[in-house]
């Protein structure tokens, strides 16, 4: 098969192939009794450092379902050691040393992918060559936001509100480290395209704390930065999931990525009407409805593909990463039902 | 100054009077220094149900600034003790014995109000009694779904999952809670506007976890109910805050309210827009513009009063609660701000 040509990757530049692609976030990861299980033996941190070990959970839920994409298993916070931030995990991210002044951004350095995350360039290396050829393999970052959201606050948050009252106190201290973020990510993201990954998502998880003026003042101009610096280096799709964003999805369209992930709340039919039919949407199927019956689960599949018809080209995904206490078997049915609802 | 008369009251209603009445979420808390010396003495749940504390707390923002409205000094987790759960606070909700079956359930009872929270209602009144006659005094609770999601769960999470996924696997106890929770809420509204307040306000901070569609089917049915249960039992205006409610206001409209709470992600322009230009609309400052320089601090007043102007009556708010780092003199700033440019 020739370079960039799976069904997933076709997907991404708006070709509606035989059927609607599908993978799920976090589809490599606890809900999987075989993560579980390799997990007893080794700790989260070194098993995203460890090429093979990576690059082994990546393909995990390769190995058993029909999944049309795998995505590295890592973390968005993996690079930011590489800039000089030290992340622990307990469960959650946490950073000893937030940045709090302009003096702790200044600390901060641009990253070296080859240098600083050897590791995730490795695991991409060994995951592609293991991935069968019409599988696209999705190499991922934090968007700039999200990153620095984690890097002020210095851990999880429901509000982030040290990091958003720092965007507005510390205006230029804020812009510096948000430079920084996104010249960091495009580097990153470049490299893990040269590596071997199909497709590049960005993960803005934490966008949705930002209403629409606020979003086109702190976080667009560096997500079109960043999009625009991979385009220019490579020509894998750009994912872009601004989780959270119902109210700043036009915004968000205009960072310019070829595909937009959309979260569970909005209605893909809405989104479709709203960015166009000549956008490529992916998603966005509840999580909650993994735990429904099978027969309203299938209506709720069928719901999301009859919506996503609606846009240029469709990738079936959850609107949000899956569940830990999902039953695998209810995965099985979902991939089986895309497959079979949208097959032509 | 004849009941039901005061400006907040009026705004409620439709009617916009000589300026914008303002108030803010969580005014009586941990922002404010005598509240923090008060909280040294008396822990947070022993103020809760001390009606003399409750009331001094409810009171110390009344004093300082001169907001158009009081909000009783207590949390929408106080009612579940009468309904048969037990609460903690560490600090957030605890609940050692969630909802997780059928047996669980039915271990739950209708709240009788003036018999398990008579503490809320001699809070009511004794804040009454003090509070000029042209300030109002706002009653609250927890929409029902919201307190499911607290009930199941056992405390505060991300993403509610053992609780959304309670509302699909075990449909008809998920019915039960929420019935009993709809006409325990009723009741509790009921009692506090009967004790003295001039407005009820109901907080569903969770329900920006559902689509449209699951909003539909599992909120608003029974939102609709509690606003028609208060509203056969008294005339004073019910406030509906759906919280990240952004892609389900139009069902949130349908439950019935005089006023809608907005979050700060949605522009009110946008909202009075999907809503009609009858609808009254409260909200939505971004909490974060409180840490602003004045400057841009102003300018996102007048951009909320601006889009507010366009809705039938406008109640100024923060979009979400004051943060507990927030500069008291800022508020003073925003009060006098909001009077000085809605003044006609």
């Amino acid at each position: 098969m020739p370079e960039g040509d799976t069904l997933f990757e076709r997907a991404c530049r708006g070709e509606r192939g035989e059927r609607v692609p599908v993978w799920i976030m976090r589809q490599a990861g606890r809900y999987l009794p075989e993560y579980r299980k390799l997990r007893e033996k080794v700790d989260f941190l070194t098993a995203t450092k460890t090429p093979d070990v990576a690059a082994r959970i990546t393909l995990q839920p390769m190995e058993r379902f029909p999944l049309d994409a795998a995505i590295l298993f890592s973390d968005i916070m993996t690079p930011l050691e590489g800039m000089g931030l030290d992340v622990e995990f307990s469960p959650g991210p946490v950073l000893p040393k937030p940045i709090r002044s302009v003096e702790d951004a200044r600390r901060l350095r641009l990253l070296d992918p080859e240098e600083e995350t050897p590791y995730v360039l490795e695991a991409l290396r060994l995951t592609r060559a293991e991935l069968p050829s019409d599988r696209a393999l999705i190499g991922f970052a934090g968007a700039p936001f999200t990153l620095f959201c984690y890097m002020v606050q210095g851990g999880g948050s429901k509000d982030f509100m040290e990091a958003r009252s720092f965007l507005r106190r510390e205006t230029e201290a804020a812009a510096e480290v948000m430079d920084l973020l996104g010249r960091s990510m495009v580097r990153y993201l470049v490299a893990q395209a040269r590596s071997g990954a199909d497709a590049l998502m960005l993960f803005d998880s934490w966008v949705g704390l930002l209403g629409p003026d606020s979003y086109r003042r702190f976080a667009l101009p560096l997500m079109r930065r960043v999009i625009t610096g991979v385009q220019a280096e490579t020509d894998v799709p750009v994912i872009y999931f601004a989780n959270g964003g119902a109210t700043l999805l036009e915004a968000a369209q205009e960072a310019g990525s070829h595909v937009l992930g959309i979260d569970w709340t909005l209605p893909l039919s809405q989104a479709v009407a709203r960015l166009g039919s000549d956008a490529v949407v992916q998603g966005n199927l509840d999580p909650a409805a993994l735990f429904a019956p099978r027969d309203e689960l299938d209506q709720e599949i069928r719901t999301v593909l009859s919506q996503g018809a609606e846009a240029a080209a469709h990738i079936f995904n959850l609107g949000h990463g899956i569940h830990r206490t999902t039953d695998p078997d209810q995965v099985a049915f979902l991939v089986d039902r895309v497959h079979h609802h949208s097959a032509r």
